[in-house]
């Protein structure tokens, strides 16, 4: 019963096997194979952007630091959700990777920026001159951090006020295929079709061992993505096995039925647990959940060996823990109903 | 009648005689002259700190940025005030100078941390591991941006936090002179002997030309500020005519004068607005106030001739307006009450 | 016929089945697992060095940049070969990494630099002041860029100058196991033993699909590897896939026989070649050639389907070609052999 | 009788009368005041370039970093002479400024770039891959560091080659003045119209207190200074004293006569060295020389009081030494040949 983490689950036998395959033989280095060469087709036919630019890399905190390093200037400020994996979590990366950029917390509603929230932010933020520096870039996560999802209208709303403003629209899609399961709409009504210039398109937490791409729909907007990826080290000499996973994952669409997978799992959990009297803060709309559990209950699932971490992981284990349920490719039924069981008691 | 910012103001009088006297003949370049031995010791003597590191550099924002990264990690946390110079008006320098450490904004109370609200933060931030990053550095504004000043205790229990927490504490000092002049304390005592391990100490705002120090009373907790100078090209190679504005500022304790004159002035400009029934926000302990102005006393103060910024600068410019007035070492009582008179109407 | 580089090689057969074998059930993420704890232990047991850090990463650069910033400081002088793949083949990665440190490049006999060319080009740099900066680090390819080796007297030799000077030693191990599979040593004995404080250990080349190791010697000596790796976006969610990797290499001395091996092949082809005549530049002491071919034997060579790169890579294809031909653990005897015939002609 | 460098002189009365006027009441902070307008325009004449940007900051390290990083990508490769102040005195500014890009250093003939040498050099350099990086700007000092100077077709030819490589090209003119004298040129003939696109023109070494500024003659190809300038903290708050300054040094060609004079004390030097048969290296075109002195002449000059500095600076101070001479604005006839007689024994 393991519900830490979507990375704590293994690669999907399919993209394994891509991995095997595609190791006969002699394969030009540093993404100059012919498997680079279909993966990015195949990303381009799936967003239906013919002239996107894609670069694979093996994470997520590379490929959001890239992608913001791409559109934002070194003195830019970069709006995030103050729940944003960038801020919290990335040890300080995108200030690295973009020589100094500064990410602009935003409050947010289920782990949303909302068009108000981010219009009063720009506005407090409006100062135009050399003191205040210049607005450059907004990031939204989607699916979110608290698992919610933005719609391809709210993702639109906001890059509509983010351009008004002059700025590009970055998306970290590590969860992007939960997104788009949920929704079922296409994954360029949710990205350029919606405003967004550049995606962190994730496979790690979707089946994947380690791969992600950046996705730039507008080549104009984002410089230099190919000498920032080396000169990050993030070009990989052995490329055809980034390109084996993406194609595995995009094969017959394996993405959107694993997400899909983890979704419905989630949506399982969530019943499970409603119906149980657990509280659930946050809809639950992709494959995150966030119960407070009674103390009872926590013991009772850590001595299950229920594995999960408390959320806000700044938190005293004593009394009820609030705590973050994460479900994936691999999730299945029984642990899902047996977790539930647990917390019943 | 100009308020608009004690950076307005020219250079007082003895130090420019300072400035021509040092011209004489020849000097050896880059800090290795006589005067500049001369500004070190007499500095060291006024924080009596014989051990401390003095840097001299032309500028604010320099002295700032250095400090924070001589004390600071790349990947480090650094608290300050949301109303904090560096934070606010100083275009990303901290970042830049840092290599990337992340100011964390907290919410005051007239401009001043509170223990409680450092605490709050702090244990927010508790995280430890490579996503959070490290907490690395406090940075305290004394007197504030909003006016008011930090005791001796207030600091020292500021500090104390911030050690508790492993952290280093710096002082931007653009205004430390009138914090000291409001308070009757030693520099000392509002500074190494209440925590506090680098302070910018402020000169440009306070009569001179060019001239902040960087001063490091414990030099084991701040490495390298002398390439970190250079490399930044801080280091002025005509090294004198920085010494010299310092050593013309201590002598016979003209800093002191100066500050302690703005503040008179700032409080007879308190004094004559509270009489006039103007609004005062924040208490008014140094050189500044911040008055909200009426569209009718603040559209007369404009037409005669009267500077000032509207603070927030974020703000229209009809009805109600709020405003900031900043007093300097040349403000004189006929213009404070010039625009009392103005603003009386 | 694939001479191109050894990264143009598939994955050994015993590693992709220990990835295969990884990927069962859950695992905790980003370091935390059990394989990884075990590939700790492997390679601390490997260099006989059991207080050793060991930082696993997925490319060689990556290696190279974290290992370098741990030892140098931003305003450093790192002196390097001037055939060293961190000055002309990384985009750049050194200075971002370390903040802005100068790699300084020292002239090299057939790839090796000598202690006499260390010694004057320290002497060079030895003006000791805030303009000219720091001797902060020393960085060695072992097997070099040009196909030769370093002894361990000669690295100790080299180590020695290095530390008179106050710097730290880096050994760049891209092809490390070629080098120990030609000398016999053991890997204590031609790193920490003879100097090195951080090694890059790589994998990649030799058999595995994305694996290299930092490994800190000396963790008094660099700092802040966990969080610099993590800033970068160099630590793997899914960790135990590199750790897998680490694992087989290691399991009964796979990376000395398929360094071995490609030592074998690229001996095999050196002596095919004198024997056809064909002049060799640099002795041949790991697994990479340095021939210069006629245009005719060129020729020939590229109709046969033959790959390899031009070296120097500026160069015309017109005339004599200077070309470099590289053997990788998957490279035969029937390659080698048929490569000789064609260049035979 | 001090030789020792430009920078050791004083200010000259003209220009610290300037700043005496300057500071009468109240000006707007930031560069926002009339006197900084007008010396923007009396750049733009003297350029004869209407359009050029003028930034104008303390110090020479600050102009020279802060141009290259406006011209320079972070992954780029700036060409410059193995003599260059920014590669040997600047202590890393310029890694730090650009965020990482590299110096490649040329060899010189009597401290100039040949077009040979730079065509050489970008051959080797010519390679156009991730792995290389990218070759971004050319930066040429003018007089150079070892008192030569190139004239308006050198530059010219120079900046062709850059120009057809895809570079910028930079200008060091810490002592530009003194070219400027040598040659009787115009300052446009020397920059712009020879191909410069962004010029540092000095004024500390040539009587001013602390003043250079960045010219950006085609503000196309130099982005952002305004911010870089700021978040450097080299936007000097009291600006007008930068501006005064500059003024004084133009009003009636002040610039060129102290340049003039310099020069003309250096001519005279190497007129009476000659005649002592002191050995001269490279040709005394602007204000400085490289004389070889025995022991004996040099231990006279030591005890006579004469400053000057070894050049190269890693020397022993035993048998013959070489040494650098400097004559600035201030050096007296009496100066000279007072040195000449001391050194003739």
């Amino acid at each position: 019963m393991n519900f830490a983490s979507d990375n704590t689950s293994g690669v999907h036998p399919r993209i394994m096997a891509a991995l095997a395959e595609a190791s006969a033989g002699h394969s030009p280095a540093y993404g100059t194979d012919e498997l680079t060469a279909q993966a990015t087709a195949a990303v381009r036919e799936l967003f239906e952007s013919p002239e996107a630019e894609v670069w694979l890399v093996a994470g997520g905190t590379a490929a959001n630091a890239l992608s913001l390093s791409a559109i934002s200037l070194s003195w830019g400020k970069i709006f995030c959700a103050n729940t944003a994996h960038v801020l919290t979590s990335e040890c300080g990366a995108i200030p690295f990777y973009t020589g100094g950029a500064t990410l602009v917390p935003i409050s947010t509603t289920d782990g949303r920026i909302t068009p108000e929230a981010l219009g009063r932010r720009l506005h407090d933020m409006s100062r135009k001159d050399v003191h205040a520096g210049e607005r450059t870039a907004l990031t939204l996560t989607n699916s979110t951090e608290l698992g919610t999802i933005y719609t391809p209208d709210a993702v639109a709303a906001l890059s509509a006020k983010a351009r008004a403003a002059g700025m590009a629209v970055h998306m970290d899609g590590a969860r992007f295929a939960n997104a788009v399961a949920a929704l079922g709409c296409t994954p360029a009504e949710l990205t350029h079709r919606a405003g967004v210039d550049v995606l962190s398109f994730g496979g790690t937490k979707n089946g994947a061992m380690m791969l992600e791409a950046v996705v730039v729909f507008d080549p104009a907007r984002a410089r230099g993505l190919d000498m920032r990826r080396m000169r990050a080290g993030h070009l990989m000499s052995k490329h055809r096995y980034l390109a084996a996973q993406m194609l595995a994952l995009l094969q017959d669409g394996l993405w959107l039925e694993l997400a899909g997978h983890a979704n419905a799992m989630a949506a399982r959990l969530a019943a499970g647990l409603r119906e149980a009297e657990v509280t659930l803060h946050h809809p639950v709309e992709a494959n995150q959940l966030f119960p407070t559990l009674t103390a009872a209950a926590h013991a009772r699932a850590r001595a299950a060996g229920a594995r999960y971490h408390l959320w806000p992981q700044v938190q005293s284990e004593e009394g009820d823990v609030s705590v973050r349920l994460v479900c994936g490719w691999s999730t299945s039924e029984a642990e899902v109903d047996g977790l539930v069981e647990v917390l019943r008691g």
